[in-house]
């Protein structure tokens, strides 16, 4: 039987071996659990590029990646700071909403969600507002499965002194990130995008220095990081009750990402999955919304053309007939639909969906 | 070989099905997932013992159960109302922990971690403050395995007007709640105490009628509870990635608690758990630091006692290597070690941990 493929962003599909270390119980405060959690911040440290002589720690957080953003962003400003968000879709603007709740100051530069950021009116609000000292960025934001130029934001940040957020949720352990290059101060990510892992779990890697100025800046107990930080370094263990099977399922998630050597590794089978998607989707006359130079390999947008007389949901239920479950799309200005490249997709679940997209799709 | 068996107030020993639940991938925004969400929030009202003709509704949200408690409490509370918070242990403590960290105004009213609140001190309190309209108990506080007088504190609350918020974490599934009896406003429980399902989740049964006027209340997107029924209620979705597996894992939980035949059911194999676990206890010399009228079959402190010159962790340890696993104390003024009796435990469990006690501790 041919398992449920899930071309989407995530959850994703686990390996045979995700799914085994999901069958056994754990004690969330035994010493077993506690040096799994160990081992994880340091493998995600590893996956970082970065070691434990660095000052970056990692810090878990419960719940979705969503949780990890509003956490880090409620913890790290104080009402002092001002942060710049950089905004060409969903997941920036989920950034603004969570900046607009906990009432820091801030201000938003919103391109197309087509378009990058551009660079010069990046350069123009820093140069005539000096209060802020913090820029939020969405790597890849998956609304179209654009790649923000993080190298070109993070030299902005660097020239004015402005600390860096990432939220990297659908692009980490899939792509290279730079984090001293670039002097990222934090970067978000989740256990169930590239780490290939079950939902459940946000991830957090920051500048261990930033945290000791950090106290009470949370309006929540719950999605306070210094507060998760102090009780990591206390006794390893979580404050609250942490997701102890998504957390047995990243750990051989984790290895599974060193078996298929690294980030490098990885980012190459996206590639060719991507790469293969992008060839037999021509053949079917269907091209990316976004430029070839602006593209991910992580999701990609399609048109959902008018001619088909095909709603998304008939499509995907069709497709999901034959277990492959595809995205919809999230832009108001054009109809489309998204297939995601990342997880355990393998060529032939590329080649599988195409034949299935031909077979439906009016020619 | 014996699976490892958790004697903790969760996570819990889950059955086969839940594990097996568990093995499967599924897309968060997929119909077949929505539709599993939709069979929980109705399971989980069955479980509460109503309809969908009441005015309840059952919010699930991503994370640990605290993170449901917080938001529950944030959501629901103005700035114009006032909580009091019974407090006799660590979850009363963080309750206090939640609301000061809201700036919403309360008051609370602490115990004896082994005595009730006294219904007396309760009634001054909301005879002399008449700002108070809110009152939060933990019905089963498992810092020591007390069961709070729920039905005595829910009349005051009746009687003085106040919404009734209870944290029932670790009863809810295992123990009889009448919320129409009780007008309980809010409960707030886990996918991985008595419902035995995985962590990653939180579970609020609350007055519907109550959320229309808790826009904008809670300080943070994420443990909204009204924008997250709001989703719900627009396409059945969660607004950020839910715990897919978790979720998945809950669904075969509730089928199994309704073939033990529901909340009973599963009271009296806890019961019949605990019994045997006192009984054994009792050969040992060992009894409970709770008079037996408070005591709660869910979890059981036990004196630590300094003539066996043994530490919790030695004694942890060694009974770790055997795949027991027991829980610490959580009391300052006496040193015990706590044993739950929920989850998939049975009585052969019970009885093997005693033979291991009795082959460990000194005579």
């Amino acid at each position: 039987m041919r398992r449920k493929a899930l071309f989407t962003p995530g959850p994703l599909n686990c390996a045979p071996e995700v799914h085994a270390a999901m069958q056994g119980d754990i004690g969330s405060r035994e010493p077993a659990f506690i040096e799994t959690v160990q081992r994880i911040r340091e493998s995600v440290l590893h996956v970082a590029g970065l070691t434990t002589d660095d000052d970056y720690t990692v810090i878990p957080l419960q719940g979705s990646g969503t949780y990890s953003v509003e956490g880090a962003i409620n913890t790290l400003l104080s009402p002092d700071n001002k942060i710049l968000i950089l905004e060409n879709g969903a997941y920036g603007k989920r950034i603004f909403e969570i900046v607009k709740r906990s009432q820091k100051a801030h201000t938003i530069l919103s391109a197309e969600p087509t378009e990058h950021p551009s660079a010069e009116k990046i350069r123009e609000l820093l140069e005539s507002d000096a209060a802020i000292d913090h820029i939020a960025l969405v790597h890849c934001e998956t609304t179209t499965g654009i790649l923000n130029p993080l190298s070109e934001i993070a030299a902005l940040a660097t020239q004015y002194g402005c600390r860096l957020i990432v939220d990297a949720m659908s692009s980490f352990g899939g792509i290279e990130i730079d984090f001293k290059k670039h002097d990222i101060a934090c970067l978000i990510t989740s256990s169930n995008k590239c780490l290939e892992g079950a939902p459940g779990l946000g991830l957090v890697v920051l500048k261990e220095s930033l945290l000791k100025d950090c106290a009470g800046h949370s309006s929540t107990i719950s999605l306070d990081l210094y507060e998760q930080w102090l009780g990591l370094r206390a006794n390893g263990q979580f404050r609250f009750t942490p997701p102890t099977h998504s957390i047995l399922a990243l750990e051989a998630a984790l290895k599974l990402l060193e078996d298929e050597r690294g980030v490098n590794g990885r980012h190459k089978r996206y590639k060719r999955n991507h790469s293969l998607l992008l060839k037999k989707m021509a053949k079917l006359g269907l091209h990316p919304i976004l430029d070839p130079d602006k593209q991910s390999p992580i999701i990609t947008a399609f048109p959902l053309k008018e001619e088909w007389n095909l709603t998304f949901d008939q499509l995907a239920d069709t497709l999901a007939s034959k277990d492959l479950i595809i995205y919809p799309g999230k832009l108001d200005s054009v109809n489309c639909f998204r297939i995601g490249t990342i997880g355990q997709i393998q060529e032939d679940d590329i080649s599988f969906l195409c034949e299935e997209l031909e077979r439906i799709l009016p020619a």
